[in-house]
């Protein structure tokens, strides 16, 4: 198999170009880019030497054409017309959000402009959903936001332990920006600090968040979201709760858990008293867990880590591309951190 | 006035003395600890050459006596000895939790053994609590964690717009966990990750958030409180939320937050569409605010950024000792950040 | 006194902004900037909520003028124009570099553009130079690692400790590079990793250091410097070595440093046995210090810490207008560094 | 081929674990440690789900035995008794500095006690040492530092363009240090701060680069070295310079390493004008390259990036262990770092 990957200078076209390196099933054809056309790989991604003299080529039906697979890490909107342009038969995973939202009203009020549509949803671990992508041949990856929710709490919602009422605040690694250029993002201003930001609900994750545990519950969730953004380039840790429904004992929703989560290969639920950090998967593709019933507050609390860029990004766009290639699905994909 | 700091090696410790160094109405008197008496405070607290030669002395009541206001930084349980031995007319401002929970069955249950009592509590923006304090003798220092929760979430009690049902996730930088030798808090773990901990409503400082936030709402609330650990020294962003009640506006919400702080010098209310950021906080004793409505959620979101060494301790300590020494409230107090 | 700040949006006007709040003999006058001209100061410094309101003005002489003292923190080549037009009676202190160097062939060399001359040079510390400032209309602030580099060797040369062959290397915090839109500056590649750059001699800072030093030592002093990026906002850690002359003892080399250092009120020797680090000084206007003799390899090592803004810019800066204005040196400049 | 690793809950047996469970010619064998034995390796290596349930044997010949290879992560002095007892047919790798170093005076003069002996210099990359490396059933893994520093400076030596007077500052992260509890350790102590510690000379990786470098150079060479503590888990950026010899030029220079490193697969010297960093090497066993000629100062200066724990002790090891063992020297060993 071979891949193209769009966006090959960005963050999230590195992850994808480290993974694949290190990929025994899919080898890796055109780099290609926006303005970092013509210029070599090594100058926006010095960590890859084994690709430091590949140049890169423009973004566009010529150079995406003639792949297995073509990976697109670029700028919402972006996607559609490249995709028009590379026929049915390439399996293309968009990295973006151009095709993660059903809702048309949700796409409008909270990205702007027309709805592209809507393509199969690469979280495998989403029941049934390994069905749907292992015959698809359009993937949009999930948000890394999204992912981190809905990995944490979805088994609590197929399991009906909790309230459609979700309460979720996520710090995450300045990488879940990309590399652009604002203030906010230099070193000088995030390194110490803990910043919030996108409150009261206007973050564009927020109705993939909804429609994901909407689905599991069968019933309309409602989700308070709050990012925050802390100092450090990769991760994201989710503190996730809802109410419990009444009755709800720590053996049952731990059990639920522990069932739920017992054949995934990308998910580790952490033994009793121990708790997620993002360290733990830092450059894997695995969701650390864990969760605690909070008796006095009546609320189920589930945290959740994960690689913003890996599990978050990159990681899930290939777990799912093997899944639509006919790989096994866990094929060239780490679970081991890097750590300390 | 002459100030003695009992636990002078520690992080509280080094931060009182910081701020007492540019105070003008107080002057350092005796500098004591426990294993660290004998050396010089220039082993401990490299950054106060002023103090450098300084020899620490052993805490005790010879050692303390004499002085105006005596700080204690002391750990859990140590106080309540110490300031029987030095007598009423002593101004003692404990920064440790032995005097702060009113309730004996929450310090039983969250911190156990003998509950020591209840001393006026130190946070001078509560409703009220400038007169009590104004003629205090024994002053309990609020939790870093409380702080900025109550300072959040007040004025919309106050106001009536929430209900008793909060979710608070916060981010702590890890000079809040001490001095403690501890593999987790080592550089190499902490760095490039964010943990969580005292999950599920276990940790220490729940109690002493729904004890204050109850006396303002005047019927009982309930907190649901997520600590995470960030990779910074310094600093807490406390991202507070609760069901906004039934009709609350945008406007309204706001205008009570503006009328609730106008008149106080360490809260900083942002301008509509900024963010808080620990960094704005850092080394000074201000809290940062904002507020939202997030009205698809149904929910009140309110940000607090406080740097935990300063108005989540020492500067909040220095504060309420300023009104019962009878001095300005604001005398020696930065307001002023260090940033970037 | 009353002091207008010319590129206060910036680190450096940050800085001298938080300073001076905070000083008790000069006001605050007029804050201008360039392209941020006409929006409040808040949007860009959050850390100084007491002037959070303040609109920031055009830089001009129109805004500028009517001061005792004006601070230029601007870029390279504006200083002079604007120096021009304000008249010989106002005190200008220019953090920039256009007044540095004495040797137009270095200006030229380094920089490029014409030379717009020598301003006195604003490091109180330097033999003789107090009484040059003393009656000092212009003021040339020192470059932040040169500020570092000749604190730590000037008493060497000073006693003739050491040959003129030196090697620098030092790392400093993102601070110093301002806050420049590059990708290399992005939170996201400069946490957790430590860089090189301007290596092989080619730093601007470099022909500072070798006038500074081969003023002092009175022969000519060759200087490699390499500079390097700390995954840190603010600080210097310069590590400074040259050859030892024959015979020198650690007892000699010690007593040298204690005995050029001992009256100044911005330096700190370290006890023997410990070591700079730049925690020691954040925010403070300080430079600490520590010598060795390494008798084998036959070199003074001399490592000294300063805040990169602080004692590096904005605090050297206030030092010298201090000076310059009758104040006394040390009002209203912090020895006290913020830390943990 | 099977591997135990005595000392698996520490840094540098964590690294050897995440690296052997992506090595396709080794199987992870038995896993000891001292005061850790009986609890789980996920207690102690989070990232490293896969083994999370593995039990923890206590070090000795019993869990040791019946290995094709064991290495031993321990602390300075236990490694003799145990290689004693293993018997010489099995392959040890030391990553300790037990048998480092040839001279018996440096040894004790730096370690103190009795030297063990020396063991085959597990450095492939230098002249001659492949082929003692094929041989050999002991190995000393060099230390981190000397690791750096050796690589960047042999082919400068090996080809006569320096004279034998080295400056070395390297910048490290705290995971060099391991996981030992020290207050100077805590993210409190080292986050937004650069350090320095064991300067002028005293650091015990001093004299292991001298050999290296007086081996290669073929007389002897004067080190000067100071290490420097960088607030990042992982990772070593040494900054090392030798004056020139005459009539050295930038191309002969740049055209000496081209030579020496132009088939190594672990090490990359970068093009001109680009410099390293370390994140361009975070979980990668290459050692990032890149040299000057600062004609002014008459110096060599070459910057060496590595990751302390992969190249710099667990990757150095099991390459090293490849060519011992007969393997491909590069099996199993990432050339592309985790970054951003």
């Amino acid at each position: 198999m071979k891949a193209a990957i769009a966006g090959a200078s960005g963050y999230a076209g590195g992850e994808l170009l480290r993974l694949l390196l290190a990929h025994p099933g899919i080898q890796i054809g055109a780099l290609t880019a926006g303005s970092s056309a013509g210029t070599t790989l090594g100058e926006h991604q010095p960590h890859l030497p084994a690709l430091a003299d590949r140049i890169i080529e423009p973004t566009g039906p010529d150079t995406l054409s003639g792949h297995d697979v073509v990976f697109l890490a670029l700028p919402h909107g972006a996607s559609a017309a490249i995709a028009a342009q590379l026929g049915q038969d390439t399996l293309i995973v968009d990295c973006g959000a151009d095709f993660r939202l059903s809702s048309e009203a949700d796409w409008t009020e909270f990205y702007g402009g027309p709805h592209a549509g809507t393509w199969p949803y690469g979280l495998p671990e989403l029941p049934g959903q390994r069905d749907v992508l292992a015959n698809a041949k359009r993937i949009a990856v999930p948000g890394c936001y999204p992912t981190s929710v809905t990995l944490g709490l979805f088994p609590a919602f197929a399991a009906g332990l909790v309230e459609p009422d979700v309460v979720v605040v996520a710090a995450s690694g300045t990488s879940g920006a990309g590399r652009s250029l604002k203030a906010s993002l230099l070193g000088s201003e995030v390194m110490g600090s803990v910043s919030a930001y996108g409150v009261g609900g206007t973050h564009r994750h927020t109705p993939e968040m909804t429609q994901n545990l909407s689905a599991v519950a069968g019933q309309p969730v409602r989700v308070s979201f709050t990012p925050t953004l802390a100092p450090m380039a990769r991760g994201i840790l989710a503190t996730c709760s809802a109410p419990a429904t009444p009755g709800l004992t720590k053996a049952r929703l731990r059990e639920a858990y522990q069932e739920a989560l017992k054949d995934e290969p990308f998910t580790h639920l952490l033994p009793e008293g121990r708790w997620p950090a993002t360290a733990m998967t830092l450059g894997a593709n695995t969701a650390v867990l864990q969760v605690a019933l909070d008796e006095r507050a009546g609320r189920v609390i589930v945290v959740v880590a994960i690689d913003n860029l890996t599990k978050g990004t990159a990681g899930g766009a290939i777990q799912s591309a093997n899944l639509a290639l006919g790989l096994p699905e866990e094929l060239g994909l780490p679970t081991t951190g890097v750590s300390p």
